[in-house]
């Protein structure tokens, strides 16, 4: 029997990669519901193509809530392909639905970590992590038990301006932010990747797939992007799970878990050539997103949420060129500051944050 | 309950380590039976400290067969840390009594891989491997199906002479062979490892161990052993395990296995400093013994028995200066092409190829 998917947020660089994987095993795959937010265009393309039995449109007329899509009877697999909070409610609502979940949406973790895992425990649904890094944590620890974890080794690229002088940073455009050495990704993460902030998610997205405490999860620095992450367990044994950087590979194994599925159009690593993988610490003081990150991990409550959100002001008047790269990360801070968080805080209690931070983070800029 | 060890081989380098671990869990561990061959010295000390119940010194006055100790019934798990074909009796044995095997003996699997395996599936017993490579293999295949192996990419040092000149590898002694510089092993195994005969051997017990054919079996160099081996999956992800080269991470495996036990003692990655992972092809010119294991592994029958049985000859007789570094290989390949193979073998097939190998081994040295 095929796997019945909803693609929410078909049209964006995760949601257009989960359909080539459809595209490469029509017998095992098919999807009943996409979703897409504004390139309608393409959505009606995906429609033409993949006949889904539901079509939704945000905004438009007949319009269907992604949280009713994701609970729908007809659908056994959630992809959570949107982008910023908009995957939050569909996220749960597939949750409490007992669905299979496949979450690429980073913020539905940053910002409800708690709430979700709590749920998801509830129902008995594991999360699959489409983020390269957490797919790769997720792969090291079949047939292992989290409780043997010692330690997560998270690697970052570095960002577009890792060989950079910290005293130049303050010249980056939003144009030269965006060539990314490595990944081909949208404009906020691309931009989030040059400062670690996007690592800096993982951290606390990590945090929560995998039950771990802050200081048990390291950074390091591997330019080449092949060890996806590591996982230390109890005897010291480290396993990785390596490969060329391709987002289809962790959208596919997210799709055909607990199998594994021959896919020839994926790359393979070649080790008829030479290859050197390089590992290095982190400069944090270079990096201080990160650094925030961890912090608004560490203080939990609304503090993660209120990050995500503030980032996402930061980010959007960066590439307007209305603030400077080091910019951000000063925005940021002050948001964090000005931030009264919440503990234990209630879905309602962290959209409240998100608003407050926003406007915490417009006034900062308009100031 | 503590599991019930019988350490066989217990002087000598994986043997002494194995005991190294049950020092460290005296409440999850605890030594039944230790057998070894000749240190008598040691063996008396080690009985001292562990009081076993059997202790069984080869050819000594009362001496309790291996394979007696192997299936005694107040025995969980054999460690088989024997050397050469000492381990195929008490292999087989312990298989056939259903208890769980730890096996270090590289011979058991070359010679008898296919007697072994599928003795193993009968009773239903998980052969636990030892060996670095092996155990990352198998470390990287829980939770994973073997079905799904695309390919093994077992990682090598190179051995001592990795970078020295083709030309000047037929002037090697044997006392430049024993500095080995990664692994500390017995003598045989280091200078298997300067050769890549060890190696090779390693490609048939893995063909045994996981039932992967030899075309999917890739050596690559790797000089710093961090990487123990990677599996490549049928989606073109490859896993990795990696650790600080120490014999006693592999061991505890086998003996915590499925669980993983904290030991502060076993060291941990590090890092906090840079680390540079190189992998590169392998020149097959350079390592004719590693050629050979291929074919003898590919053509199958008793020709890996007799490759198995004329190394140790020749390894002797290199290591008393009687013939050359670069006689190993030729010496091999006379006996593999005189040797008569015999298909699906039976065990009695088997010792009758190692004797034959040997004493075709014998003759060529001494023509």
């Amino acid at each position: 029997m095929k796997k019945r998917l909803a693609v929410l947020g078909s049209t964006g660089s995760i949601g257009r990669q989960t359909l080539d994987v459809v595209r490469a095993f029509p017998d095992r795959l098919e999807v009943t519901a996409l979703a897409a937010g504004s390139n309608r265009a393409l959505l009606e393309e995906q429609s033409r193509e993949f006949k889904p039995r539901f079509v939704s449109v945000a905004g438009a007329p007949g319009y269907i809530p992604l949280h009713e899509i994701a609970a729908h009877p007809d659908v056994d697999l959630v992809v959570i392909a949107t982008a910023g909070k908009a995957g939050l409610l569909p996220t749960l609502a597939a949750i409490r639905a007992g669905k299979a979940v496949a979450l690429a949406n980073k913020e539905v973790l940053v910002m409800a970590g708690e709430i979700i895992m709590s749920e998801a425990r509830k129902f008995k649904v594991e999360i699959r992590p489409i983020d390269s890094e957490h797919s790769a944590l997720w792969q090291c620890l079949q047939g292992e038990s989290t409780s043997t974890i010692s330690r997560i080794i998270l690697t970052a690229s570095g960002g577009a301006f890792r060989d950079r002088p910290i005293e130049a940073l303050s010249q980056v455009t939003a144009e030269e932010a965006l060539r990314h050495p490595t990944w081909n990704m949208g404009k906020k993460v691309t931009i989030d990747s040059a400062n670690l902030m996007n690592k800096g998610f993982e951290v606390i997205e990590a945090h929560w797939l995998f039950g771990v405490p802050f200081d048990k999860i390291k950074v390091v620095l591997h330019p080449a992007s092949i060890v996806h992450s590591m996982v230390e367990l109890a005897d010291g044994s480290t396993k990785a799970q390596l490969g060329v950087p391709d987002m289809r590979l962790p959208i596919q194994y997210a799709l055909s878990y607990p199998e594994r599925w021959g896919n020839p159009s994926l790359p393979k690593l070649d080790f008829a050539r030479p290859q050197s993988l390089t590992f290095a610490p982190i400069d944090m003081a270079r990096y201080p997103c990160l650094m925030l990150a961890f912090e608004a991990g560490r203080s939990g409550g609304t503090y993660p949420a209120a990050l995500s959100a503030a980032d996402e002001i930061a980010v959007a008047f960066f590439l307007e060129g209305r603030i400077g790269f080091l910019d951000i990360p000063r925005l940021l801070e002050h948001v964090l500051e000005e931030h009264r968080s919440i503990a234990r805080p209630s879905l309602d209690d962290i959209l409240e944050a998100d608003t407050r931070a926003r406007e915490s983070a417009q006034r900062w800029c308009l100031r």
